[in-house]
């Protein structure tokens, strides 16, 4: 056993699973924050890859400020158009030169971000549909030299920071999670052409009745009238309402484009998939958690996760380590009801040696906090050691940010 | 009584006062984060003032979008220079016609912008330091019709959103509120011009012993030389100290600028007095919560509050009201340690009557839930029937969101 | 015979021809003043193209004002890079709406954009080397008016202004304007990828001696090293003398790329053919005239004709007009050593009756002015009847304008 | 006499004061195209001063390139107000490190610009009338070398290019030049603050009568209604007629705002007295030619003056220096009726050492070239050998370039 700070007590309430009122929220990856979120993190890929290509080790960036600017669309059914490009503004620092060679940072990043859209939001025709402009600056000259030594050593934190996970999701996680997933997925995007990636989903549940809430962008092109768009939304109720199944036992209802009013002739059509082109402008770090949701329930971060350097900014580390080790945890320890890791930094020392590292329990009926008490705390020793893999893992896209 | 859908009930956990383990922090008026926040919020005020003057009504706009692109600094004892402005990019959405008649929104909004620079971060050159951009497009005509009322009227939730709020503070959160409070106010500052407004404090309070960290920027043409430097941050830590004392009567220590490098000669030295001016972004939302701080111990909202439409942006106004309503009950119900107050918006019915408003209560020794009830609930109900005045007192700036 | 205000007069000078001195200019098309050239005009036939297609008429637009900023590159021998992209901002005015419904203009400019971009300048990846952006606006009121009538009836002018055309070109012009299409053409450059597309042509005569200068960038990725450089440009120079010598029996040096210094490293090599990659910026209407050509010894217009509205731009269509009369009277009247044919406009009359057309011959040995008179006068007569062919061709892409 | 090769010729044609038809142009000051020039110059200037001071010698740059978009504004008599802003865009090179001093060239090239607009447009309020932004890269390599020696030497031409210029200036010339400096100063501009400073003037000359047609822009706070607008508009017409009487025996007819429709109550009409508030962009080197004028009956060089280095770019010294050369003649040498000076560069070349100057007089009756010819050429000698005085006129801004 080392001899890092762990503790591990009870959380002194009841688990979230178990509270009377539950909130929960996705933004879909055609979300303008998410788009932002998704161009972002694809941006520092892309740095990490070409500074650990060029130059052999990560160089100092950060590149966790894109700003989406929507644009102005004329959908209509059968197949409408953009009028007024979306734009896209690309922000952040990174390190231009080293050893005398200058390095194409500006243009990695609009490659990435190109790459990033065509592949996520097909629908979007980069160049006309989306601008995309760049501002990379340069960092200060302090905060390059930190990055002078090898990315292999464990590097100092460089901020008082901190990074909390939860795990087990409950059911309304899982439930709000997985249909986004599903929905933008292959299960029933590949059938279901006409709905676009711009999909938000809230999850309230109250004692045992889960009402979620899908708000939907359809793709004009692939509906001919209103009646292909009733359809469309009945679609999407019915396979979230059986998606839900699969996850709980409590009663669930479904809404679909609760906002339409159909004697407005006012639907949720869209020409892209998103309400990025027309009306809705996004930013990195506005909407989901590095687990993928918003959860006023429990403890959050506020830390913009997506585009941040996965080498020493902390803040990413920690919140994608916490939500690590507490999916770990629970996956190897029985017994376990809910489960809050909070990674608390220290400016100066090591990051695999947090300041604390602070783990809240609600255990099973039957199962105290001494019965698994080694266990938890090994598991997370044992991932605290291991901290540079989730800078591997980040810099080869194996976990997501938002 | 009305028959709003109020519950109090106790939170079942300790209060965040009496927790192990607590960290606040707060981003200073000067943080890019904050310069975005103060800008949106300014802007909004514009625009809502410049629609009650020109039609009598607030029309449809959000504008909480900010960017900031951070400058490139030179500074050096005695005085340096901005070699590369901080380039700041409005964005939103504005209704820029009414009745025939064309708004001029854009240039409202980068008025607003270049007053709340001239007033709050003085050492910025509008114009030379810093250009200011603006992108504001139309709303979806759907959204603009919502507006039609007069805004006398109680509004219809638009969105599915809550708000939280809590009170009262702890003490660690009073000390940092109150210490970037004092440090940019009058208290401090008008004695030390070379202090910046960029000051960022972190608390962590570990059981009985409170870490105050700050990070403050200083003016280099205020300071002859590292010693004039060194000067003025221990200036600043006793003052924090001292200010921290009148808080709390835990041990308190103070640190200021850790991050300083006095062989490198590396130290937390500016022209204007923000980071912005060298290497740190900013953009709305990503900093201090409507209640000025940043609390990882208390649920919090991702909602982006400043900027946003104070009129019908259930999320902007269930935060200021979901504070407000903690505040009051606190001040008004005596034997309170602390309390969460929750809104949950349901839409298409009325923002006073929120589909739940979900008071969660720890009392004090010898006082029960049951006691204090009915006058918590009342107090609620008041405060709901009173939404709009929330909306009238953000419009004049008497509500700070950020 | 119409009653046109046309004059025939002796020029009373020198043929161009027959000067001491004679200097001709042609910038080719990857110069970064020609790419915004090309761009203008070509988002000017697709918006002209857009309207017809729409509502059946040419709607009010300029967009005459396309801005190239340089980028950045790191070019070496066998291939180097673009390390910050070349930004072009397209600006104009355009009509965005009509009968109610929105015209995607700006789409369809970025479209024009890029696809000329990939046509002409296919070494620059539009996304990544190049971003593109569009800022263009809604015309004064009064303006979009004046565009009520069908484009079949001659339009009236809206200005005062001339342009002027001449004929036949001396044989610098054509050694300069021939020299340069044929290396961007199939002639030379479909076996020399080498080339790239910015090559600019001066011809200097003085007396019987022709001096030709070319600049013209090679591209890295086909060089393996400075002799396959020195080949390179070694071809040129073989080539344009060759080509030089189908057009004139007058002595001709060519010199190509003269301000290399190879004892410092410095050739004119790129990464992708144009030096708006490295340094120079471009904007329209500051290279070529309509006839595409710089020609010092002649009268030119300063109005910049790329991109203007070919339906109402009396500018731009005088100027392709006067140049196509002199055109077609030199090819149908035998005689004529030099002729500048110019067109002045008058306000509120039809662009085919022109204020005054005066056009100044230099008849050869033997023929006089009477000899022509009545055959230059009916085809004068005959082009301005036939105007608006002009406007057809120009949209068609049939006439080029630089 | 020095080894210059500098040619005196007659000219063999007519005087332009004597040719059958003459036009004559010029954009005043607040003309868009004018404006651009002007911040163009004025950037060049503040960046020239700024190298000078800081590093005592003028580095490489080239900022020749602004680019403004026009923005929207809502006229109406008794005062409207700009709806969206004028966008300028400051684009060139600079060299933004010297010796390991970072040079603050952005942040000069922005003060430049506003104070130039203050003085000279102040109807303008900068920063919410007008967004300054600014794109300046860094030049080659190469051509920063250039720049090494210091500016007392004679640099070497670092292009081949010319530059012409004309004297004297004919009557229909001088009437439009002064017409444009009166009315924009304090002659006429003193006492009739309703009129704007976007000036166009054209003189057309046929014979013995000119046509002087002035297209000014009122400013509507100055005016209560319509009658005050014609009452300007005929103030205008009037001073313009009397000022030409002190040029000109000749007929003069003045046409002023002959684009205005009283029926449609469509006149020329702004807020802030400049077209570019509404739909006219504007860009450098479109208007105005070194001497101030656009005259077509005169060679013209294509070079854009505004915003070149003074110290070594020959296109603008050349023009320049033609300019002032033929203006010094004909001051000097009586008998001159019209002279027209052409000054061809070098590469490699000190640029006191043009390749030719080419000097095409027209003198009066009973003056021969052979008469003067020692005279004017030992001037033109005199003022090449001056030519560094040009460079340190222009960077004192007493030399302007439109």
């Amino acid at each position: 056993m080392s001899d890092r700070n762990i503790r591990l007590e009870s959380a002194e309430k009841r688990a979230v699973e178990d509270q009377e009122v539950e909130i929960v929220e996705r933004k879909g990856i055609g979300h303008p924050d998410s788009i932002c979120d998704g161009i972002a993190e694809s941006v520092s890929r892309e740095l990490s890859n070409l500074y650990l290509e060029r130059v052999g080790k990560v160089l100092h960036y950060n590149t966790d400020e894109t700003q989406l600017v929507a644009g102005t669309a004329a959908p209509k059914f059968g197949g409408g158009e953009i009028i007024e490009p979306i734009y896209l503004l690309i922000v952040g620092r990174a390190t231009k030169e080293y050893d005398g060679e200058k390095l194409p940072v500006d243009s990695a990043a609009l490659r990435a971000a190109r790459d990033y859209l065509r592949e996520n939001i097909p629908e979007l025709d980069v160049g006309t549909d989306v601008i995309v402009d760049v501002k990379l600056g340069e960092g200060s000259g302090d905060l390059q030299d930190v990055f002078g030594e090898e990315t292999e050593e464990v590097p100092m934190a460089n901020d008082t920071s901190f990074g909390v996970g939860h795990a087990p999701l409950t059911e309304t996680e899982q439930i709000v999670l997985e249909a986004e997933h599903a929905l933008n997925g292959a299960r029933y995007g590949d059938d279901h052409p006409e709905l676009g990636t711009d999909i938000k989903i809230m999850g309230k549940r109250e004692g045992d009745v889960i009402d979620v809430t899908v708000a939907a962008a359809m793709i004009d092109q692939h509906l001919d009238d209103v009646d292909d768009y009733i359809e469309a939304v009945e679609s999407v109720r019915e396979f979230v309402t059986e998606l839900a199944s699969e996850y709980t036992d409590r009663e669930v209802n479904v809404d679909v484009n609760t906002a339409d009013d159909f004697d407005d002739e006012s639907y949720y059509l869209t020409t892209s998939g998103t309400s990025a082109e027309m009306g809705d402008d996004g930013s990195v770090g506005r909407g989901n958690r590095a687990n993928g949701l918003i959860t006023p329930n429990r403890p959050m971060s506020m830390e913009a996760s997506s585009g941040k350097n996965p080498v020493n900014h902390i803040g990413k580390i920690y919140n994608l380590l916490s939500t690590h080790i507490a999916e770990t945890v629970v996956a190897e320890v029985d017994g376990i009801r809910d489960l809050q890791v909070r990674l608390l930094s220290q400016i100066g020392r090591p990051i695999d040696e947090p300041h604390v590292a602070d783990a809240k329990v609600i255990t099973e009926d039957g199962v105290t906090v001494a019965d698994i008490e080694d266990d938890v705390v090994a598991i997370v020793d044992r991932e605290l050691a291991d901290v540079t893999e989730i800078t591997r893992r980040t810099i080869k896209g194996e976990l997501t940010t938002f």
